[in-house]
């Protein structure tokens, strides 16, 4: 089977990458950026495109791997009839895909991607959906190349897996990030929290989230988040972030 | 050297376990309730009391393992002069301890701990302190018994290291709660989460937080992030947290 990849960012060079150690065909990437096309084609050893005319039209199967509100405007300008077309997002629609051809798809991987990190797929849960039975049998067997997690799901419940992973991906990464900088304005490393937030990630491999919660507000302790939010006074919008996850937590416990 | 633990929490049970395994001599566990005394004293082969008169008098150092609001009001009760009387906790001061003896310190282990996970403490970094320098490197050879990493630390900067864990950790943990509950409502599991958590944390070990965030807000992806919210139009407060820390991203990324 041959693939061409439309997107040349961190999800299309994890994807492509993975797919071409799998043993499959690689063939054509297209970027907007010719770039960042080249980079990509590189590593895979393809033709590399920033023209929708000089798309290959041998290929078996499109991917687009690109921002979210920008697939809708690039299929429109796709003329794929007959060729299988999917994209990759969690959040987009599958009907979008339907001007550039009559076979289209979902390959949504749930897992965060970075270009400097190239991931071994085996663990990552893919969740594929199709417009009709045959398709859907060639997405099943494409993403079963690369991962042993492969699950059939409706675009209602594919949005709930994407905006779950906001709050348990995104907006946890994000409180790394600030953590970063609280710690910087001190002098402190944040290395010295490396061990911890491995340790929050792992335990809740075999203790609910729940049942593992710790901290002062689970504690409900009045005189530690007092005293935190004095700490913080100097930076309102962390104060603001500090004292609505506490009173949640306190919420879910103590209500 | 013999020690004495005041607490049979997750702390308690985790540090304790810890110096038994790496051969010192624990001798007593004190606890206000004796079930949990008893517990811990069974795995650690030794004597358990509810009672403060009780207390064995011949410990080389007691370490104080309770909530951070009961500290101060144990502290008042002990009569434990020219002996080491430290506590383990990252918001409180060592001052707290001088009506038990002249001889304080803090022992602070930055991790999160549960009862039911007994972890390999050699990469917990432990942030130490004492009222003086025999005290101090008394602190600093026990924990060194148990970790590699021993910094020595002031109040001030303890309680930074406190509060960007209850960020790092307590808020992620919740966060990953909040998901669970979500995923729940729409009858599907957590663990489609769990490759997508664990990478997020290792991530971090080798791309700075900032560079490594993803996700509609880091892309201020209008589009998606108003669609999130009406998916969570049964639920203000989820609502509400996704804003805040959707804002806290554009804002960081898009300024």
């Amino acid at each position: 089977m041959k693939i061409a990849f439309l997107g040349a960012g961190n999800v299309a060079t994890n994807m492509a990458l993975a797919f071409k150690n799998a043993g499959l065909d690689l063939v054509q990437v297209y970027n907007h950026r010719i770039e960042s096309a080249s980079e990509l084609a590189a590593k895979l050893g393809c033709n590399a495109t920033d023209s929708i005319a000089d798309l290959n039209p041998d290929a078996d199967c499109y991917i687009i791997a690109i921002k979210d509100d920008a697939i809708q405007g690039l299929a429109i300008q796709l003329e794929l009839r007959g060729k299988l077309v999917v994209h990759t997002s969690g959040s987009v629609s599958m009907e979008v895909l339907k001007p550039a051809s009559s076979r289209v798809g979902v390959l949504y991987p749930l897992q965060t991607f970075s270009k400097q990190r190239l991931l071994d797929f085996t663990t990552i849960p893919f969740f594929i959906e199709a417009g009709d039975s045959h398709s859907l049998s060639i997405i099943e067997s494409l993403a079963r190349r690369v991962s042993q997690s492969v699950i059939v799901t409706s675009y209602e419940q594919r949005k709930i897996l994407h905006l779950s992973a906001v709050f348990a991906c995104n907006f946890v990464n994000h409180l790394y990030d600030l953590s970063v900088g609280l710690l910087a304005e001190h002098n402190l490393s944040f290395e010295a929290l490396q061990p911890l937030i491995l340790e929050t990630a792992l335990k809740i491999q075999s203790i609910s989230p729940h049942e593992g919660q710790t901290g002062p507000a689970r504690r409900n302790d009045q005189e530690v988040m007092t005293k935190h939010l004095q700490l913080l006074s100097n930076n309102p919008p962390l104060q603001y972030i500090y004292q609505l996850l506490s009173d949640s937590i306190v919420k879910s416990f103590h209500k």
